[in-house]
C-alpha cells in the first residue's frame, strides 16, 4: 500500500465514527501525506442569527480538515489550539472548500493551516492548528493488512 | 428596561435564527452587559473519530457565547478573529458550561475570553475572540419600546 | 519558605540570565503562584515605523510576564504558543504594565492570560499563552534550602 | 517604478525609524508585493532564563517581516492580533530566517504567514498576523516621483 492509501485508509477510518461528517454534510474531497481536502454547502440550519454561516459551522468544516492531514501518517494525533480569522461571510448554499496543509513537524508537534474558500476563490477564513502526536497508530499493522488485500480496494475507490 | 434586561432581549432575538442553537441544543443560563453563560450536553453525534467531543462542536459553544457577549450592548458585533486551545477531553454525556468574559473594548475592537468547563470544575477548553462592532443596533428603537410594554417580559422571565 | 517566596526566588533567577529583561528595562513588580506583573517604559529605539510601540516589543513585555507566572511553581515551562491582539497604540515615555495570570492548568498543559495596559487603564494589548511543563524543578531542592538561610531573603527585599 | 521597487521604497523607508531593526539587527533579505523575507543572528542579550532565544525576539523578528509584507502596495497597514507557534528553540549564533507571505487579503483585512527558519531548514517557529489597511499611503506620489529620479535608485541597488 501507498503512503498516499494508507493516509486514505486512516481518514475512511476516523469518518465512520466522527458525528459531525454526517450532520454537516463534510464531503472529502482528497487526503494525502500532510494534506486534505474537505467541502461543506452552507445550509440553512448552518446560520447565525445575522444569516451568515455561523462561526463555529466553519470551524468544524476547517478543523476536519486539519485532522485528516494531521493524522494522514498513520499516527495518531490531537488538536492542541486552534485559531481561525474570519475574511468575508459564507452565505447559503454557498459550497466552501477547506484545504489543509501540513506548514512543519517537529518532534511531536506539527502546524497545519487551512484556507476556507468559495468555488470561485474567494477567501472565507484562513484556520491554523497545532497538533500533538500521540505516539500510537490509527490502524494497526493487522488493519493495514487486511486492507491491502480485502475490502480496503473498494473503499478506497469511494473516495 | 435595564441595561440586564436589554442584553437578555438582544440574546433571545438572535437566537430566533441561530441553527446551532437548536441542532446542537446550546442553552442560554445567563447574559449581561458583556459576558454570557451558554451550556451544551455532550451527544454521541458531537464525537470525533476518536470517541470525545470533537473541536468544532466546543468551539461552536463558545462562539455562541463570545457572540452573546459582544452584542450585549445592542451594537450589532462581528467575530474578527478566535483561538481556542484544548486542555482535556469532554466525554458523551457530559455537560459543558461555557463562560464568556469581555476582556477590552476599545473603539470598534473588543477582546472576549470563553473558559468551557465541566461541572465539577475541570477545564475542557478555553477561546479567546476578538470582535469588531459593525455600527447598528440589533433591536431598533421601536422593538425596544415594543418589548418594554408587551411579551418582553414573559420572554425575559422564560430566561 | 513560602510558596510566594519560591516564586520570588524562580523569577529572579529566570532574570539573572534573560536578555531582554535589561536591554528593555523590564521591571519586575510583582510574582506570586500562577501570576506576575511586569512594567515596561515605552523609549524612542521601541517604536516602529509609524511612531508607536513595535508589536515584538509589546509581545516581549507579555512573554515574560507570562514566563514567571508560569513557572512560579518552580517547575520549569516553556511557551507552545502565544498570540497577542493589538486594541490601542503605545506611546513614547508611557509606561506600560503587563499583568499575566493562570487560566487553567491541566496536566501539563496551561493556559495564561495577560492584559497589557497604561497606567491609567487604557487596554494596550490582551496576550494568551499555552504553556507546556517540563517535568524538572528550575531551583534544585539544595539551592532553595540555600536561600532560605541566606542570600534569599535580601534577595526577596529587593522585589 | 515597478511594484516591486515600490514595495523596496516603502520598506527602506519604514526601517529609517524603526528602533528594533538596528537594536536586534534584523536584515532584509528581499521584499516583493505580498511578501518579505528578514534574517537575524541570535546574540546573547537576546537569550532567555534558560540559554534559548526569547520568544520575544523570535516575535520581533517575524512581526517585522509581517509588516512589509502587509504594506508592500504603499497603504499603510496595522498589525490587529498575531500568534505564534514555537516548535524548535534558536541557539545562539544561529542565523533565523523569517519569510512572511500573503494568504488572503480581502476588504481592509489580510492573512499572513511566517516562517521562521535556520539555514539549514529546521523550523523555529510559526507566525500569523492578521492586518488592517487604513487607507493613505506610507510614500506620498511626490515622494515616489522624487524616488524615481533621485537618491531611489542607489537605495534599491543598496537593497
Amino acid at each position: 500500500m501507498t503512503k498516499t492509501d494508507l493516509a486514505r485508509r486512516v481518514t475512511l477510518r476516523m469518518r465512520e465514527t466522527e458525528g459531525p461528517t454526517a450532520t454537516l454534510g463534510l464531503a472529502l474531497e482528497a487526503v494525502d501525506i500532510g494534506s486534505a481536502r474537505v467541502s461543506m454547502i452552507v445550509r440553512k440550519e448552518m446560520l447565525n442569527g445575522v444569516g451568515t454561516c455561523h462561526g463555529g459551522m466553519l470551524f468544524t468544516l476547517a478543523d476536519t480538515a486539519f485532522a485528516y492531514a494531521c493524522n494522514s501518517r498513520n499516527s495518531a494525533t490531537v488538536a492542541q489550539q486552534a485559531a481561525i480569522a474570519f475574511l468575508t461571510p459564507a452565505m447559503e448554499g454557498e459550497v466552501i472548500v477547506a484545504h489543509a496543509q501540513e506548514l512543519a513537524l517537529e518532534g511531536r508537534t506539527g502546524v497545519y493551516q487551512v484556507r476556507l474558500a468559495t468555488e470561485d476563490g474567494r477567501v472565507v477564513a484562513v484556520f491554523d492548528g497545532l497538533s500533538r502526536t500521540l505516539g500510537r497508530p490509527i490502524l494497526s499493522d493487522a488493519e493495514i493488512d487486511d486492507v491491502a488485500v480485502g475490502a480496503g480496494a473498494g473503499a478506497a475507490e469511494a473516495l
